[in-house]
């Protein structure tokens, strides 16, 4: 058991080209989109302590919601303090705001002190743990942006009080939290102040979880909150699927820091559950709306997907600690995987709105049947249009902050430098800068230099779609040594490492347990997983089905915001006016389809759209 | 625009065959097991105004439920009073409590003189109207079985007393019922007793619908209770469907009573609206069980339809009177659809149970993700096993009483005979004892023969399913005229007609807009819609697919309960341990399918159930 370390996005400076331009539209865009409509909905105002003036109600996690956001903002300023200039201003201010509203006690919560201080403590579904977090989070990352302690400060007198309340005169009327989070905060604050209060107060909150007999909040749904079973004796994914992933990132990190093999095995049944049968193909997790649970394995119903876009992040945090233990292809595989599709998808191209639930197909028809039925009785699927803000808006600050570090996925520094994800940058490694440039996703192929690298060797991940490829140090025709899913070459100090992944379009098919891809098939393009729109291919996508081999007859083009969309050859079922009829009598008429990815569908109105389309 | 009438039943006996079995099985089980699960849970109690000695809590519609039962046992006892012996006593017991109950003013209601007499004529959703209008229909045929009054007395002057409250003095807080039924049991009291007051007040509830502009209880959904749209508007079938489909029955009786055009082509539409894209192949209409509504055309989910027990017999009801206007073959079509397998699944082959709701498709790993959410968040999936009694028990006495009343649906005494149903009978029609005797759903056979028949033509209706048939009279070959799906022929007074319908196993496919069924096909076998079942073809029925071409190597056999199994040759996708894969690796093995009627579908345990079959 390893404990790798990843290069610090603090140390990546993205370069032109793919996810640079998401990177500087998140900075541009989404993180000052997120900031209006926090000011508008009274999230500011909220800790600011002074709701009473706006009239407005604050959320139980409204703290959390600008905590990521201040995460984003510190994030973003690591590279160009300079532009957030004006964030900067009102994160100070309202830190001074904290600091003034912070109890005598230590403690600090919006909510709780301005509508409910007669519930402090007592209540284990009121997220003041997982807001706390997000706070200790965002108080480290302000600290590690502009060196300005304050909000540090006040958060470590929280937590004084916090283990006051919870560990030492245990007052508290519940023992671990209702919204996990807290518990991977804690680490990350041991490890940025060394102090060792933080990590056993992790400890604590890990290792009592399970052990709750009776609970008021969650008495018919300790599994829904992941009480049912010790961290220990966890192998399966269950239970709201964001507060477990940010659990199992806690638990890793407890387990790189004490070692903990049985931790780390727990972790990787979990892991596999996860993976073998409880992600959809787009890294998206969690597949219902109720109580935004896991399931059982297979039950990946598309136009019902939940799949928060949190859920993403949370998996992408979860994936880069289980990274650190071991050096596994898998893990690559799956960031990639969520980065491409489940985590680009909660996004709209201008960067302005949001999914909070990503669907992998929206049948428009489905949505007429609400009409039917009394409001109050409507089904709830999932939204159409990506929104700006939500009343339960944790996604966008989420996002913002995931984004504005991203540079975190690329590059494990090892005996030598491990390339891990293809994005354009300049990292600098342990071993020297090393240059990565990419079209990865267009056409395969990636370029890995350095001009002065103090390592021998080099180690790329090879994509888990990738079916062959060629390779060329310094520009003759080289060839590596392969193992786990990764090739390693070996290099010179001046090196220029050109890699050539062998990409096309392919359809994929799912498990047959998956009762709602049975007789289906998925196009993939390299990491993307692709689609089918009503607007591309006119409405009931059902309609429409198509044979893998088609793909020999593809044809890729730049479409909308410069997106290779993939046409192909598909059927589609004729028009019929009879409700029943012999089937030897079906007839369908050949049709060229259009696909476009995955991730930028809903970015041209209101439309139909389909992942998994009928096999021919 | 005619005005036909259908041979009662109280002119059929039965005979030796599949429906008399039904029919026997009715009487002696069914008929009797709901009266055990009534008196267990009250229900009679309720009628006997003495809950409060029992201390259960009546429903505020127990009256209907009993009211459907007392009708069952009357129409059996038309034909063996004997044998009705013990009910007779318990239904004359009630009436006396009733009689002494009912109040000064004629009010009649078991919940709301014992539970709730401020709401009175106060609360729309509360039932009474309809409760009034079973219990109608209740004392008619008991009037007609025994000649005794008292319930019909007690009856007129609850109607006395709610045309006081509706009609003269307005003094109820509502216009027309929340649950229509009352309607057609006025005309129906009105046919029985010749008092045009009855006609009238139907014709007041009929023409006030749909001109309600605020309603409390129902104020955002007046589409959802009939109140959109005034009678003579109506064009598509919407809202609470066994409550529209009574109402349609109500409309029909009125058009029949009045000869309005409008009215029937208002019907006509509505009509065609159900059956050319809201009714499962089952004849089961009413697709969601939010509201128990019908919702958008091509809407028809399988493994959450919920096709209401109470909707096949209100389907009958309508097709009925929509028959008793024109003959056409398609209503007795309908009917044949909705009697071989909406009506039959509804009832376990002991006869002792009965599903209120009547899935397409049980895919128990499912039921499976309910485990993971707490008990108030989880999703209505339909009941997996029938039941002897429900909370809301308004389907198994409506069962009793349409199988009592079979004999309704087999003949119409037009200008001759015109056979509608291949049902083994004696039918003592206008022109004369017709005897039909049959195997038509196993072999396609009828015979109809009489000895002395007035009349020199019958008329038989072709079914849907017919692709060509034989015919021989008196042992002759002879061909028929063929006009609007029936066959006419010439026919001696002493005639024995035997005919040899094309029976065999065919694939259907669906309307390609039905989304639920894309890409999938239906084994139909003559009359009988067949699905599969986990327990004779394994879970996860969506791992299978078949070619409609294997009908070609269809194998027929008596199974369990002698019903007919049909066994043929299909695929199975391989299992694999990878979630996605390469849709190219995707592999099937062949497998031998077995077949079971729908109808008998959970009769061996608890088990996956699919209609709708992937197309190979």
């Amino acid at each position: 058991m390893e404990n790798f370390d990843f290069v610090s996005f603090r140390h990546v400076e993205l370069e032109n080209g793919f996810w640079q331009k998401r990177y500087e539209l998140n900075k541009a865009v989404s993180v000052k989109s997120v900031r209006d409509r926090f000011e508008d909905s009274g999230r500011f105002d909220a800790l600011r302590f002074n709701f009473l003036k706006t009239g407005k109600r604050p959320h139980i996690f409204y703290d959390s919601d600008v905590a990521k956001w201040i995460e984003a903002v510190a994030y973003l300023m690591e590279h160009d303090r300079k532009a957030m200039h004006e964030h900067e201003a009102l994160i100070d201010e309202l830190v001074t705001c904290m600091a003034a509203a912070q109890r005598e006690d230590g403690y600090l919560n919006s909510f709780h002190q301005q509508i409910e201080p007669q519930n402090i403590f007592q209540k284990r579904g009121n997220h003041e743990l997982y807001c706390c977090g997000h706070l200790v989070e965002a108080a480290i990352a302000y600290d590690k942006a502009t060196g300005k302690r304050a909000l540090l400060d006040v958060m470590e007198r929280y937590l004084d009080c916090i283990e006051k309340a919870f560990i030492t005169e245990k007052t508290a009327a519940f023992v671990t939290p209702g919204h996990e989070e807290l518990e991977l905060a804690l680490y990350k604050l041991y490890r940025h102040t060394g102090n060792e209060k933080y990590r056993n107060m992790a400890e604590f909150f890990l290792t009592n979880r399970g052990k709750v007999i009776e609970d008021t909040v969650y008495a018919d749904a300790l599994k829904g909150c992941q009480d049912d079973v010790d961290i220990y004796h966890l192998r399966e994914a269950n239970g709201h699927s964001v507060r477990a992933l940010y659990l199992y990132s806690g638990i890793a990190d407890m387990a790189l820091e004490n070692g903990d093999k049985a931790l780390k095995a727990a972790l990787d049944s979990v892991w596999n559950d996860m993976t073998s049968g409880k992600m959809y193909i787009t890294g998206g997790v969690g597949s219902t709306y109720r109580t935004e649970s896991f399931t059982v394995p297979f039950d990946l119903p598309n136009h019902t997907a939940y799949a928060e876009s949190c859920c993403a992040i949370a998996f992408i945090l979860f994936a880069l600690r289980m990274r650190r233990f071991k050096r596994d292809a898998k893990y690559g595989h799956l960031i990639e995987r969520v980065l491409y599709n489940a985590l680009l998808s909660s996004t709209s191209l201008d960067g302005r709105s949001f999914f909070y639930v990503n669907p992998l197909e929206i049948a428009l028809e489905e949505y007429g049947r609400e009409t039917a039925v009394p409001l109050k009785n409507r089904e709830r699927l999932p939204k159409t249009a990506r929104q700006e803000v939500f009343s339960c808006s944790c996604c966008p600050p989420n996002i913002n902050r995931m984004l504005a570090s991203l540079g975190d996925v690329i590059c494990f520094d090892e005996e030598h430098a491990v390339i891990e994800q293809y994005i354009s940058a300049t990292v600098h490694s342990t071993f020297g800068d090393i240059r990565v440039a990419e079209s990865y996703a267009i056409s395969g192929k990636v370029t890995v230099s350095s001009k002065a690298y103090t390592a021998d060797k080099i180690t790329l991940r090879l994509p888990e779609w990738n079916r062959g490829h060629t390779a060329k140090m310094n520009g003759k025709p080289i060839y590596g040594t392969e193992k786990d899913g990764y090739i390693t070459f070996e290099v010179p100090c001046d090196f220029t490492l050109e890699i050539d992944f062998a990409i096309a379009p392919r359809f994929v098919a799912s498990n047959p347990c998956v009762r709602a891809n049975a007789g289906r098939v998925a196009l993939t393009y390299g990491p993307v997983v692709y689609c089918l729109e009503g607007v591309d291919n006119g409405p009931r996508l059902n309609r429409i089905s198509v044979s893998p081999d088609a793909v020999r007859d593809a044809v890729l083009a730049p479409d909308f915001h410069g997106l290779l969309s993939i046409r192909l050859p598909g059927k589609r079922d004729c028009d019929c006016t009879q409700l029943y009829f012999d089937a030897q009598a079906a007839n369908t008429s050949p049709v060229q389809l259009k696909f476009i990815p995955y991730f930028a569908f809903a970015n041209r109105g209101e439309s139909d759209m389909l992942v998994w389309v009928r096999r021919d």
